[in-house]
């Protein structure tokens, strides 16, 4: 059960010329799902790519990085779920590997223009001749209109798929963005969530679409937390097709930059937002402003350490306006001369503390109402500052713990 | 339910001279049940302390911080439950001092001689009219043989009362020493645990006291989490009662420091310990050895990330050897330059990982059983340097969850 998230349609996600995705099953996940997606990048697309600051990092991680400064050009990226191949040390880098080997030799290119990615349990063998097999099936399956498909196919513990586009016309040409993204635990992403794909119609070097993308990351998943724990996996990518005739964005300086990079980023939040509406056992979308801080660091530290408290979070999932909890979340969020007696918090439009301690105005059958809703915005006020910050994560509830008690089973 | 904690009796708190304890009840906390307690110390007896590191620090605890510099020789300590007078701004901070002014007039002594602690519910009102009320039942009742009664006392949603004593030859002399604790949720104390008292039979210097005291603390309190939620009203006090005769500890050079400050760290482990068996919602009591770390702080920031993740948790409730989740804690626990391909993992005594990836002789069936045990053990080697440490904490329930959303109702 997600949190006001509807699955995307094979018609409400647009194609981007040139792009195609195809989808087979592997056996990695259970019999008769969907677990393998390969997608097709035309010659001369650009892509761009932020991965998992875990030190863990996956083999596929590991692989992707090498690519990311081989110069090769990109033409394929293969996506696996049911298994991380994480933790599976020198051997699973070689079967990721072999995966890339594989899908390169049928498309007749370098194995490091294909970059693999991979989630699902971590630990565990990846069985990478399932994987290889199926390759042919999802090759012939490639469509330009599979969008959906693919989102639904790379999904672990999610229960909604997750996919969005925009068609925005920008400076006479319109332009196409479609993205899709899995992720529902293992979720605070340090650069990037679990795995995000995004493509969009237009040119763009890839160099400026690294740029574009690390802004990009920055304002979407890096503001996302379920429950803080930083995936093995998380990568996000995003490509360009470079179709000629379409929007070309030259250099950082180009007019089309801002208006490109923020229909592109109205995407990520979409879908960076859909994985907290459809955290494991999410009952709640939760959004946590902090403005006054000094820095802009300093205002999203506040806003995870309160998406983070477990306290905070079950408080959220019971709908008791058990507040204190916040406050006691912003004191221990590491600002060290943090005057306390400055701090202000509303919940909606309620009014809860002012200069640190409850608002005499405040009621607590309001607030209780407030709590009820499926979508809870908090704000705090730091009055130390101008910069602000926002972050987005979901409640803890008796799923959460059943989930991820039972997710091997 | 806690893990393997037996509550303590009254014949097995030992009396430390001089020292007595009063309990009441004050109607804070619900009708019927004990919520306050007085400790007076005889006069001259020496008090250190260590507070909570959260800048949202509550009103009892600035009140300490004054006394902690004020010079004032201390004589009593009075604490209640039920309500944390945290969150509760200027008007807070009277309330506490309202109270210590009563108990002082009741005892003939200065204010700044009478020490205030609270916990329980954040954000409300105290109603300290009530704790001024039951302070004369409170002294009535003064006894040096309350240790027991008191540890029962002091508890919010603990599910067993927290105490120990240990008796001591130390070069000639028998040295007793007593200790209570109280702390269950919104535990992960930087620099002492929700709130522990713990006094010695001994002649120590306050600032002597105040040294040994911190070495204490980094090795017991510092060293447990049960959700990461540092509280607002962490204290860890500690109590020389400096009777003629006793134990004479006068620097930290002393040859009696050590052993007289290893009795003490005893009973202040027991209690740390204590404080994840009684977790909310625990049903596992769980070690995490950290070694080969560069320093011992490093060693207890994997431990910390470990034992925080409710990711692992959630599996160490569930019995399931979902172990990957310990590397991805590992990997994700701040260490830039950890090479993963070093780090091996045991539990109990089964090798899980090697040169960090699954260790060839693993048996899952094997890893189910020693998760099945109540007591976990597992050891990370980072072989990266000579450091160890060693963190404490409990896994995560479903009832976890309940106490949390429940809690005011």
């Amino acid at each position: 059960m997600s949190v006001n998230l509807t699955a995307p349609s094979r018609e409400s996600l647009k194609p981007v010329a040139g792009i195609t995705l195809g989808i087979a099953q592997a056996g990695v996940k259970n019999p008769g799902e969907d677990d393998l997606v390969v997608i097709n990048l035309p010659e001369g697309a650009s892509l761009a790519g932020v991965f998992t600051q875990n030190r863990f990092a996956a083999a596929p991680i590991i692989s992707c990085r090498k690519r990311m400064h081989s110069g090769v050009a990109p033409r394929a990226l293969v996506i696996n779920t049911g298994n991380a191949n994480a933790g599976t040390g020198r051997t699973g880098e070689v079967h990721a590997e072999s995966i890339c080997s594989a899908l390169a030799e049928k498309l007749g290119v370098s194995p490091m223009a294909v970059w693999p990615f991979s989630t699902g349990v971590i630990m565990e063998p990846l069985p990478f001749e399932k994987i290889i097999d199926a390759l042919p099936a999802a090759l012939n399956d490639a469509d330009e209109r599979n969008w959906a498909a693919a989102a639904a196919a790379i999904m672990t513990t999610d229960t909604t798929p997750k996919g969005h586009s925009v068609v925005r016309e920008i400076n006479g040409n319109t332009v196409t963005v479609t993205g899709i993204a899995k992720g529902s635990g293992m979720i605070e992403p340090n650069m990037a969530t679990m795995l995000a794909y995004i493509a969009v119609d237009a040119t763009i070097p890839k160099p400026v679409l690294q740029v574009m993308l690390a802004e990009i990351a920055d304002n979407s998943f890096n503001r996302v937390t379920v429950d803080g724990d930083t995936s093995t996996n998380d990568a996000f990518m995003l490509i360009a097709n470079n179709r000629p005739d379409s929007l070309a964005v030259q250099s950082q300086a180009d007019v089309n930059f801002a208006p490109l990079r923020d229909a592109i980023a109205e995407v990520a939040v979409y879908l960076a937002q859909a994985l907290a509406r459809d955290g494991e056992g999410a009952t709640r979308f939760i959004t946590i402003e902090v403005s006054g801080g000094k820095t802009r660091r300093e205002c999203r530290q506040v806003g995870k350490a309160i998406a983070n408290s477990p306290l905070v979070k079950t408080a959220m999932f019971a709908g008791d306006p058990n507040l204190g909890r916040i406050l006691a979340a912003v004191g221990y969020a590491g600002i060290d001369d943090l005057d306390i007696s400055r701090v202000s918090l509303w919940l909606g439009d309620l009014r809860v503390v002012t200069q640190g301690g409850r608002d005499p105005e405040y009621i607590e059958a309001r607030a209780a109402e407030i709590m009820a809703e499926s979508e809870i915005t908090m704000l705090i006020e730091l009055d130390r500052g101008e910069a602000v910050d926002q972050v987005w994560t979901c409640d803890f509830s008796y799923d959460y713990v059943r989930i991820n008690a039972e997710y091997r089973s």
